[in-house]
């Protein structure tokens, strides 16, 4: 039985997959071959789109029954493989897979496509993804965090999952959720926050049923659950006296419990821990490595097929700022690299992309290039929580095209290793939201990040494109060109009008919305600037500093190294320079300062304007939405450029070249 | 029957009333005349002491029964009059009182003086309080806020009235606090917070019978109870659409509300209000003036003898830190000065003793002199909001009595024209912490309010030692002068350490504990330093600053004017200053800033020490939980020596005069 598409609620957006964007599919003729589960899903979809467009859908006919199609979707195993072939000949067109969610991909590859699926010939491709992991982790509460409220740096409203400390039960949305993330590739859903509390640990146990509830709802469209759990369950769960990895009681109840967990999800994913990271308990209580700690869980998991995801976000938060000789950004390569090779097959190491957290620009972690033994998953944070939280535009496919095409060394870029390794991991930025993720235009992050841990090589402009063209089918020359240049440069804006030059952290603490230039400069977070009237920036040199630029291998050591040869926009990240050095771009720091922020402003401005003027082509709500949200955006970012200029002018002294009010 | 005295639970601290306190009246034999419900509370308290010493009292006794007293304690009336009369001749020490409540301060005078009052002879001595309203506001709320919690800025556990959206219902706690307030003078309690919430307005009306509950056990110390209610209470409570002053309708509410609510206790003071400031609505909604508001409930009050409080504290919360015209230093006297003369009788202005917010130095506000056609009341704030938040000794009664010493004009000082008006009112700083007031040398500032509100003028070091005598009776030499070394100098010790020359703010936003320079710099609040590499303060001055100066009669306009004649204490308050300039003892501002804010790190070591010194003559609870206090003092004072300075050095580059450490 065809399984049939999730029915959205009134007034919740179809995101990327509106009906519109089924029409070429729906309107030809199909056929599907094969058989299992997800072959109802492929079924059901293409049912769903003729049913609506008038094309026929055909499952197995007997041979010779003389009928021609325009589309065959063809299972012919039942592989875990992922990829699958297409082509176009004889005015047909064909998928063929060997594995189950490869039929899937194969179908959502077809849309993507849209009257091009059906035009001319062309010869069998081969698609394949490059990871086998494309994971979203959702920092979603059970219960409401005091603090954190349901999302950790949530901004598109509740969780999808949880509500008031229970699970919501809305299933149909969740299927929902699924069927999107399958249409950008993604296989893997995280569905609770690494900072594991009370009520969440019991998810691991007692709740476990709850979870399996929505590794159902989610299974249909080739997505596997996993659970985020703490370090302490042993004793917060069943009042053993140690957590210590080591220890055979522990191990043999995390054995017990894993089991029982598979008895519920049979293929369940893994688990996700934040061990030993502000203030989250780890196996440093034992006197254990992570090794250890890894490792223990990954035995637990190995032989039900589990893999553990150990977060290397492991650092001193608190420090004390008068020390400047501890360096936060040194902080995951010292712990981890003595590691490498120590780790279990099925342990993968959670690396965040840079080494601090997820601010606007940093370097690209070290700890990416320097543990070839150990498998590393690599961690974007598609949630906005440093880059304006929904509130503002920010397409951050660029950065995270960066950071993936970056070659540690010689023979891998950071995205062919992590695919290779252990995956690739975001943070979703996904709740309750009628539009998914708060900010219409912030969809494409989750899209592009999709896409991105499919092909890590791709494109990142031509998957913006694919997203306009799957969100708005149809759109006009006018409507993509507008949409495209919203969202091309917005991540370059955003950091013109924050912190400059990779120095980071000027927000206000906590909430992390909004500037404080001093905000985290006197704070135990191990995250300053440094500035006085001479002259900002860490030096993280060899010769002079931390030594942070040495943990990266030749030629970045060396590039690094040097304020000669450090890129501009990473320059205060390694150095503590004077205001009037000269960069390379012909600007002394000060000015480079002034004039990104007012220029940061300006391209806010005609971002507006741009808005404004697709008024006539998009949906009101949506465009009321985004219109709604630019104002607040351009608020912020002016106070963002008036705070940031006002503070350097008060230290420099140096004034303005163009002579523009600063306060 | 004589009232019993409230009895404490176990581990609670009896404060300025222990046992001891009362044994040279517990060994006398006491006479007591009169009657009415006072006289039982008098007798109550004889009674308990004459129990527990061995002494005697006796009750309106036969003519001629030939007994002798060493004291008698006489109600001749039955008046409002507060005051009493004390001599002793004969060996007989006599209390006469024409008032009830007189007689009550008449005892707690006998029990201050121990000893002394049965030695000797000396003649009549007439007690007068000087101010008819001596108030402590609770800014405790009924529901747990989500942001301020039980208690609005408390930092003494709960609140003694409400718990969790509830009355507690632990009226012997509050009989006994009302006991604890009468013995330093208090003789009012507003029961809530200003910031009245849905669930607090409804106090008002169904709820009332909570607030009678209160007011009948204050009732026996001579309290009367007051009420904080929302000016939109027409329209949250009644449904009216309008909370317009001057509505026909929503006055009669207003008089049939207050009708009600003296019906339910008929010796109601009043109401608390404070209108159209920090998002609370007000009278200007209906462009109607503060004086239309105040006199609306004023109306409605003054058939029952109440009085409305209407607090002042009203400016623009909402600034923009780039507007340099906007002061808020003089907004009150800006909304409340041109209504002079148009409060109606029983409308009392309150105004905080600063222009701002409870800094740790101010000047008077200006508005304490400039309406003399108005009754105003003096707020002062006990609990620590700014001075350290009852984790670091600060004892306000030099600053409070500064204050009430300060001539606006020639003819009264603060505190003489205060309690010639409205009176004078404290914020509380007790909750349900088993010392009242978490840091258990904290109650001193309680104690001293009541005290400072009864004789103004009082020298506060007497009061200090007072508060000393009765807390730890009998106490040795080296007790009393370490106690008093401890608390004497530890407001200026506190002013050191902090924000320097009266620029006040540079604490944490919202929770307001701990340092951050520029933690309000760029904020709506109205709130800056304006630092910059050559000097910082605010120019207040008339020729080129605010015109804030000249809100001030001569002598004050012209003393604070020029930077030649404002006292150092607050002359950044006044002026923007180079940091080379020469204060006038002699140092720079910077170096001034460097001295005192190592000298005040110094001062609370020493304080320290001084209270460890004192472990064998304090009892171990209270010397462990000030001992531990001491530590959380000496690490903040740290952290704000080493932020302050290190801000300061590196905005102006230069090095302290003596090489000392500055990071």
């Amino acid at each position: 039985m065809p399984l049939p598409v999730p029915v959205l609620a009134e007034g919740v957006d179809p995101a990327w997959l509106p009906p519109a964007a089924f029409e070429p599919l729906g309107t030809r003729r199909t056929l599907i071959r094969g058989s299992g589960p997800m072959v109802e899903t492929v079924h059901g979809e293409v049912a769903d789109a003729v049913a609506r467009f008038g094309g026929r859908v055909v499952r197995d006919p007997e041979p010779g029954d003389g009928m021609s199609y325009d589309l065959v979707l063809e299972l012919t195993g039942a592989s875990g493989d992922e990829g699958f072939a297409c082509g176009r000949q004889d005015g047909t067109t064909t998928v063929t897979a060997s594995g189950r969610r490869g039929l899937l991909y194969g179908l959502f590859h077809v849309v993507r496509l849209g009257e091009d699926a059906f035009r001319g010939e062309w010869a069998r491709e081969v698609h394949q993804p490059a990871a086998a992991l494309r994971m979203v982790d959702h920092w979603d509460n059970v219960a409401v965090h005091p603090v954190m409220g349901q999302v950790e740096r949530g901004y598109s409203g509740g969780s999808l999952f949880w509500a008031d400390g229970r699970a919501r039960g809305e299933l149909e949305r969740v299927r929902a959720y699924g069927r999107l993330l399958a249409a950008c590739g993604i296989n893997a859903v995280a569905v609770n926050n690494v900072n594991v509390h009370r009520t969440e640990a019991r998810l691991l146990t007692d709740r476990i049923g709850e979870v399996a509830a929505l590794a159902d709802a989610l299974r249909p469209y080739g997505i596997r659950t996993h659970l985020s759990v703490t370090f302490t369950a042993p004793i917060v769960l069943a009042g053993l006296e140690t957590a210590d990895p080591l220890d055979a009681r522990v191990r043999e109840w995390w054995a017990r419990a894993t089991a029982d967990v598979y008895a519920a999800i049979p293929d369940f994913g893994g688990y996700v821990v934040k061990a030993d990271s502000e203030g989250q308990p780890g196996p440093f209580t034992y006197g254990r490595s992570h090794a250890d700690g890894a490792n223990m869980l990954a035995a637990a998991l190995a032989p039900h097929g589990g893999t553990v995801h150990w977060r290397a976000f492991v650092y001193n938060h608190r420090q004390d700022w008068r020390d400047r000789t501890t360096d936060r950004a040194r902080a995951a390569y010292d712990h981890f690299v003595p590691l490498d090779g120590k780790f279990a097959d099925n342990a993968v190491l959670q690396v965040k992309h840079g080494p601090m957290d997820f601010q606007v620009r940093e370097p690209v972690s070290p700890v990416l290039g320097a543990m070839p033994r150990t498998r590393l998953a690599l961690e974007l944070q598609a949630t906005q929580e440093y880059t304006g939280q929904q509130r503002h535009v920010c397409w951050l496919g660029p950065m995270w095209s960066e950071v993936l095409r970056f070659r540690p060394e010689a023979e891998s870029s950071v995205g062919e290793s992590a695919a290779r390794g252990g995956g690739l991991v975001a943070v979703s930025n996904v709740g309750d939201d009628p539009f998914w993720t708060g900010h219409p235009l912030a969809q494409a992050n989750l899209y592009t990040f999709g896409r991105l841990a499919w092909q890590p090589g791709a494109d990142p402009g031509r998957l913006l494109d694919e997203w306009i063209g799957l969100t708005f089918p149809g759109a006009s020359r006018r409507l993509a060109a507008g949409l495209h240049a919203v969202l091309d440069g917005s991540w370059q804006t955003y950091e013109k009008y924050t912190a400059p030059l990779g120095v980071g952290w000027m927000v206000q603490p906590g909430h992390h919305y909004g500037p404080s230039v001093d905000g985290y400069e006197y704070s135990p977070w191990g995250t300053y600037h440094f500035a006085d009237r001479d002259g900002i920036g860490v030096d993280r040199s060899a010769a002079t500093g931390t030594g942070y630029a040495a943990q990266y291998a030749k030629p970045w050591s060396e590039v690094y190294e040097s304020p000669d040869t450090c890129p501009d926009e990473l320059l205060l990240f390694f150095h503590h320079m004077s205001y009037g050095h000269m960069l390379h771009n012909g600007k002394t720091v000060i000015q480079h300062i002034y004039d990104t922020h007012f220029k940061g402003v300006t391209e806010v401005e005609e971002a507006r304007e741009t808005w404004a003027s697709l008024a006539d082509l998009v949906d009101p709500a949506r465009h009321a939405r985004v219109a709604e949200r630019y104002e607040e955006q351009l608020r912020s970012a002016r106070e963002w450029r008036d705070q940031v200029n006002s503070y350097f002018f008060r230290k420099s002294g140096v004034a303005d070249a163009h002579g523009r009010r600063i306060y």
